[in-house]
């Protein structure tokens, strides 16, 4: 069963000055690591580099040999800093060149005449690539091998992700149940890491939070065996109710 | 000029399966970034690894020999999923111990006979780290050589973030300027190209919105000379005002 999980992971690849000068808040990790958790896919790391052509092959390049899949987002768009489609080429050492069904279904989506150079670039792939169809806005996505490369503007990203749900080959989906409970970490942390060191399948994450002006904590319990997350729950409880720890939230 | 800025860049590692299982949105990336900003010290990459020992090992000592300053979040609690000070010792190949002075502060911030085991943990960290003092909740984080680690919580980080700003030797001051525009990014891809490779040393990011059911492109221009932004403003607003694009933003 380890095998299986380990089978199946996933890493991002976020290319944005804009992420890393603080103007953008991404929420790219978010989507895409709860759509690879119902395929089964765990999401193992994430890199945010800059839009700096070495950096981006180099990276993809490490990137890409260690985990079954790799996601970009930013840099596929008409401007001079969408620079990920050229990056990639580089990156598997193939041609930069107009995609004939990119070409296509941009040339039909713009009026006569609209159809200009900025947007032809959109159309621009390494030699080879899939395309990964897009719902919203026309230009599509593109993958190559194990990487898949998508836009970074968070709602055109998540209208293309269903189109890749037949092309991503996942595992056991990861279950995860949460427990919130009124204490705080330090009074329950003897007795919780002899229940983490008991059920080395499932990975026991405690955080705390602070909600409407009262401080708790929350465990969340992953694993691809419910049973297990279920054993781990009631000895949890056990040492819960002895404390007398008000619960918030089984679920 | 380009030297001084190379010199003061940093990275961030966020330790952290809640990130990467999507259960938890970053903020921390964003509030950093900024602080560094008025630090000027660029935020140059990213990574979000697994609470994993060998890899948080690996990873900080792959970094913090990249860049001038690493900050890591998380992992710091008293919980058994907290390894990130204990990892960190090893990382720098040193003991792993009590420090004396937040031995100290947990131990007066706790009633007597509340000082426990979760709680005493979060007062061991590599030997000879120095603290970062927590205004918010006791418990401090450290540093040791060019490695600064922080909590996971954002109110609690932002809170340690100004302890530090007398720690943090930083370049000129990045500034940024953004141009908001009523047209689509292929419309003025081209001459965007064109001010972009004149002006070398100032960043331009161009970055589509949807807001309230309208299209619209922002441009962001930084560099660490104001002057070298408004030559490029001005340039871009000639082809802007030849175009006939409606201006929402110049701030």
């Amino acid at each position: 069963m380890k095998k299986a999980n380990k089978k199946f992971n996933a890493a991002i690849i976020i290319i944005g000055n804009e992420v890393l000068s603080g103007r953008t808040q991404d929420v790219n990790v978010l989507n895409i690591s709860n759509w690879l958790n119902s395929l089964g896919v765990k999401l193992t790391e994430v890199r945010i580099i800059p839009d700096i052509e070495y950096i981006i092959v180099n990276t993809v390049n490490e990137i890409r040999k260690k985990f079954n899949y790799v996601f970009t987002t930013g840099g596929i768009g008409p401007t001079h800093d969408d620079i990920t489609a050229k990056s990639i080429a580089k990156a598997f050492n193939v041609k930069y060149s107009y995609h004939p069904e990119a070409y296509k279904i941009l040339e039909n989506y713009y009026k006569k005449g609209k159809f200009n150079i900025g947007r032809k670039k959109m159309a621009k792939m390494p030699k080879n690539s899939f395309l990964i169809y897009n719902p919203s806005s026309a230009a599509p996505g593109f993958f190559i091998k194990n990487v898949y490369c998508l836009p970074g503007v968070p709602s055109i990203l998540k209208s293309m992700l269903g189109g890749l749900n037949n092309k991503i080959i996942g595992g056991k989906k990861i279950i995860s149940k949460t427990l919130s409970l009124r204490t705080v970490e330090s009074e329950i942390s003897a007795p919780l890491t002899k229940v983490q060191t008991k059920y080395k399948n499932v990975e026991i994450g405690s955080y705390p939070f602070f909600k409407q002006g009262k401080i708790g904590v929350s465990l969340v319990l992953r694993s691809n065996k419910l049973v297990l997350i279920e054993k781990c729950i009631n000895e949890i409880l056990k040492f819960i109710n002895k404390k007398k720890i008000k619960i918030i939230k089984n679920s």
